[in-house]
């Protein structure tokens, strides 16, 4: 068949923010069909452990729901015809199954019942990886942070210098995000539910066969997978799949702040950090890019827009939807995979960061004393009143740019300021405020 | 001056979504105005608490900062120069409060400390209302759905009946999703922190004036306002942003479902509910249209876009960014209002919703009996085999179609039917499964 | 190697939308990987025919430059060091052509060169496919709506009927949008350049290498590839991104109005018409799902935040970007491989679709007469005044809704109804207005 | 009343990207009123000038039609009970123009036909606005290009410096997609129809009220108001829609690539350009922040998502839909006036920009000569062979960081660069490729 050509297949090339990770396994057609597989053997098993099924047919379903027995591009040769890949399988795996027990396949089940809980089987696993590199990515942070709790270097907003900071405090920033994300993805993981709810939600089917409480089924099957059970079934009621957007969006953009961060320091001109190992050039030698931070902008860029229609597909009509459904599939993988994907590079990132403070203090007398100016300002404020003070930095600013002078040095000629001690306020180094205490602190989270 | 004229002012002429309602007038720029000036004086306040300016500092500044001595389109004009209103605010209010106490007006902050700050107040007053609203619409909700626990109707999937549910159920899993919403607003809403840093995040500018602890003055400050005290400022580390947009794309999305549903049900052919008070035609006298759903779908087709400006607004560089902070203010208010103002819709929608027992009877009746096939099937496979059942529904359906004959009257020639109940099995209302008892279960959540 | 597995690779399970199709094909990696070798070998021959490169080593490198020469995994696994495909590309390449002529391969360029440039090879090839299903699926709306030019169906605003209208307008429309996509589609196709700037859009390596001419070169690269020739590299100026960006998103969304009127028309209760070939499902024997419409949905439901990412990454920084770049490559693939299946599947339910005026006739009679509620309007205004008419019908409106008479008998009774053509007036199929005109007029266009 | 309080309206406090720009004016509530009224008096001559109505009253209409007769807080407050703000526009001015001619108002029409013309007005007024800023800014960026076509700066890929390239290549490429984006605004603008259906499309009821040809009435309709006679009713046919979210997206992304490049060029440490004018801080007397580019950045994230809701309804079901139009309004607005006001910045940004050559020559040395690699690589291939010179270059690179010794030394000492130019070779002011034929190339166009 034409579908069996490798024409058809996708192997990440044009992926290297998740590539060939784990989480790129994990979010495989093959991942997939594992997972629906497992949903499958678990609802049989599930009704076998309430009497609703014979034993035997839960042992038989489970060993014929196993990848190896299955074609991948034959099953998604067939997903067209209905909408969803769980209709052709169910056909094979009943023919795996054979007569006998091939009834108990997929017995009271509709298709989404399926294709959900596979997606939040996908999920839990993925999320295992994600949040494993994200331990290892705070704790390489907390390391820096610590490190260099009293490494002063320009603090800079809106582009330009501002007065100074620390690299641990920026740290400490970038592993408070992580720390978030974290938590989020935890939350959400430990709420994730399977899906049974028959064709419509009122799991009648399962009564028809005989089921007398749908909790218990509905819990026996959760048990079986070491998901939640739900109170409802949550066919059109998608708050699952929207906590999965939000805190995986959340997670690209909490790793895109880290990376617009050594993106911007790793700058040629400015040298404060640089990745351990850096990217190749197809056309130069010299070059070192930053590229594990390229691929977690990447993330970032898209995670939002997935996200988005994640969220659009909460408005579902009727019991089951005609494409809002649908719609999530390759979005929500996606962001698992990017997620998973930057989640491990940005543990190497932060692992191999290479921190240059002599850059850091270069950069920090690159405005000829400039980056100060908030703290001259209070401190010439008793002797001069704010606003004149502030008019006389103003203007010594100006003079310090054109006439290329530090402003120390203008400064010392200055009836305000004597009796300063000029070199403790116009060393940066000395300026950084409560950064060291509020590292401290933001480090003591865990 | 030309910014004077009402020309330049909007009053929510395209907004009918959240036009004149409650969030409307906590969202506005006059609302915005006031929180910016409470996060003023509140800072003020904050830092006499602890000693740093004089109690009367405090009481000057409080008393200057009402909205009526300022002028909102004299801001507005003056806020482009340096891109945030806080700057003209600052120097107006500094005017106001006089000669003396002026130099403790926004002492120690940067502009984004009161923006923050006034979001995050803007945010929970206006959380308030969609709070309320929410409340009022899962009581309605839920008492439709005790109300109509055993009321049948057709369950619908992919646009098709499916198999039978009930409007209970329907209204039970609407109630979950509002539900779900709160929930999520309101762990957001108990989190919401003041900003504090200063000019790069590492609050020097406080110590400068004397401040001996970070952490005390951002207590001081988030005592004054209601609001928490973060463990770091959090200019680039935008947590309380992504968590709002989160749970506001949800509310919308929630919202979203039930609007989908409405306006499905209420079509002329289907007739199910229709909204308590219909909107008027400007050209058809007849015509009764679902208006409040339709402001509902409003929010949800937005939301999602806006949320994910937000996401992606947490790539932030540097202390203080150039555009992701900026590009989070509109969004942000539309969100709060869109939620807002639709919640209060909601509200009216849920509660003055009409049911229509007897369409859903009529319309479980539309395919001749189709709609109990899935029953039917299962009733039919321990005589016939599973397959050879499916294979003879799968016939007597299209032969009732094209015979236009119900499906009961077809069946009963079929030698596999002896011996089954056909009044019951053919009769939709008894076909709802565990619809009544998912409903009680769902209701049993507060 | 671990890469080597099948576990890291998509066959287009979670994807019916554009699975197994022919756009699927055109965009797999095999293509990609296709169309960068088509790059290379063309940038060679390009020097070659300017005599920048011996003859021999463009027939060197065109030979050795076919997929099967390359491993697409083990490309896939180096890709993620550098970033980007090209650089293990190259060297495979360089090797492969060996030792002679291997200096010649990829000569002055860039990796984004021959990137950017396999991109517009690719998505050339696949708006092919595109135009030609889109051909197809404007001929069959064509067919339908002469066939159909006076039937009558009702006009559904907000969910409700409004007025009569037919079913040849509503196809015209739906052609109208597949001709509009059509043009714009076409207009984009035409301009799309190749890529050829060098490390940094100066193509200065090129002039190292003996170019006299940077337009001679360019234009040989674009007669060799069947592109255009841009007046300067556009490794940063994203327009031909955004341009097609544009269009696809048109596109899925002109399809997406064909499915959901096809997925409102085909409801149950409505039964206007039907999908050719029905969507079976994994429960219910009966259900003939309107799956291609879903898949159309599906695609119009993504799109615009695929687009919005390509729309977003037009804000690159320096000469090549760290991330607005690499983060077009799988959104722009998404949005060719889901226009692409979709238009496939659009051409066939186009071709198939079955209409049914008998249902079309029947529901223009369920609102008993209302649907002619705004000619009545207009009839009786002369002798009533337009307001009075307006309040008399929304009057008769109200008790045709709660006597469950017919408008027709209740309107006989009326003083103001003398002199009038009742039956004339009340019948639906003569209220269609300016419709069949219309429908003439939009089919003349080609 | 209550929403007759200041309390609920905007001034664009929150929006220094439009705040009182000329965009803000041509987009406010006031703007919308004046279009509506302007449609629909448009639409009374048109009947009149086709004998469907009296010339008195398209008089009175037109007399009655000016914005200071009506009070659009009160029409704020009654849009949300029918949805739109047509239908209590419509009213007011039947009352306004009174009893004689009051019902030739909004005769024949939907809401809709009124608030989708009255929109294209808007946006052709605002496009207006646009298109003169656009020009502005390309005519500053030409003069810039020209004036520095040789001035020498660093070309930077991935963060890093790459090769030389030049200032005047730079803004001859941010003037090339001002141009793309003048292009693509203009033939959307050009082409912007009125809209004229009636209830359904059909224009059934101006049949009823004696037109005799579809086609004529439009044409009159367009030609009152300079928009184009569209060939259907585009009620759900949103083309136009579609086509301006894509020129708008277009351009506040060509803009923020502008921005883009400005806010890394003007970064302290960089300092090769700086806007003319610098926003202060509110804290920090020495900052002059690049606020111009800040706000054009803000409209670059914010406008794709706003697009993508565009995009997103396309998908509208029916003749008119229950809230994909709707969702339309706030977005289509927000990129009118994002676009415009961030286009009169950018004419500012443009002709006020400040350019450091200086800042620009240092820069090209940061790297000890590294930036001239790929150019030596290429001078010593011929000696050394391709790879053998790479590696060379690659080991000399690493040497000269950790030595900080410059290239040109280092390379002085080697073998294989015997009887090269080293001189030539490493200065990057002779390492600019064609960057200036194709500035001049690009200047050409017009």
């Amino acid at each position: 068949m034409t579908f069996a050509s490798p024409a058809y297949t996708d192997s990440g090339l044009l992926a290297p923010e998740w590539g060939l990770s784990g989480a790129a396994r994990e979010t495989s057609d093959h991942a997939y069909l594992r997972a629906l597989l497992d949903a499958e053997a678990a609802l049989t098993r599930a009704q076998a452990a309430l009497g609703l099924a014979p034993a035997e047919a839960a042992t038989a379903v489970t060993g014929a729901a196993v990848p190896a027995n299955f074609d991948i591009r034959s099953l998604a040769a067939r997903t067209p015809a209905g909408g969803n890949p769980v209709i052709p399988l169910v056909a094979d795996l009943t023919t795996t199954v054979g007569a006998v027990y091939g009834p108990y396949v997929h017995r009271g089940a509709t298709s989404q019942d399926i294709m959900d809980t596979a997606t939040m089987l996908v999920a839990v696993r993925t999320l295992e990886l994600v949040l494993t590199d994200l331990g290892r990515t705070e704790r390489a942070l907390a390391g820096l942070a610590a490190e260099h709790r009293d490494t002063a270097m320009p603090g800079r907003t809106l582009t330009q210098h501002a007065v100074p900071t620390t690299f641990g405090l920026k740290a400490a920033g970038w592993r408070s995000l992580v720390l978030d994300a974290r938590d989020r993805i935890t939350r959400v993981r430990d709420c994730l539910p399977v899906q049974l709810g028959g064709a419509a939600g009122t799991l009648a089917a399962f009564q028809a066969y005989g089921a007398r409480d749908a909790g218990a089924l509905t819990q026996a099957y959760a048990r079986e997978l070491g998901l939640t059970a739900p109170a409802l079934p949550w066919h059109t009621l998608r708050t699952p799949v929207a906590d999965l957007a939000g805190c995986l969006a959340f997670a690209a953009g909490a790793l895109g702040k880290l990376a617009a961060d050594v993106l911007t320091l790793a700058r040629t001109e400015i040298g404060e950090v640089s990745e351990g190992s850096g990217g190749g050039s197809s056309a130069m030698p010299h070059k070192a890019n930053p590229v594990r931070s390229t691929l977690l902008a990447v993330a970032a860029r898209r995670a939002p827009q997935l996200a988005a229609t994640l969220y659009g597909s909460l408005a579902a009509e009727d019991e089951r939807p005609a494409g809002a459904w649908h719609a999530e599939w390759a979005p929500l993988r996606d962001l698992l995979r990017l997620v998973g994907g930057v989640s491990a590079q940005a543990a190497e990132l932060a692992e191999g960061l290479r921190v240059h403070p002599a850059a850091m203090r270069r950069n920090l007398h690159a405005t000829g004393g400039l980056i100060v100016s908030e703290r001259l300002s209070a401190a010439l404020a008793p002797a001069l009143g704010r606003a004149r003070a502030r008019e006389l930095l103003t203007d010594l600013a100006r003079r310090a740019r054109e006439e290329d002078r530090p402003l120390r040095e203008l400064l010392a000629g200055e009836p305000g300021s004597q009796g300063l001690d000029l070199d403790d306020l116009t060393d940066p180094a000395r300026c950084t405020g409560f950064a060291g205490v509020l590292t401290d602190r933001a480090l003591e989270r865990r």
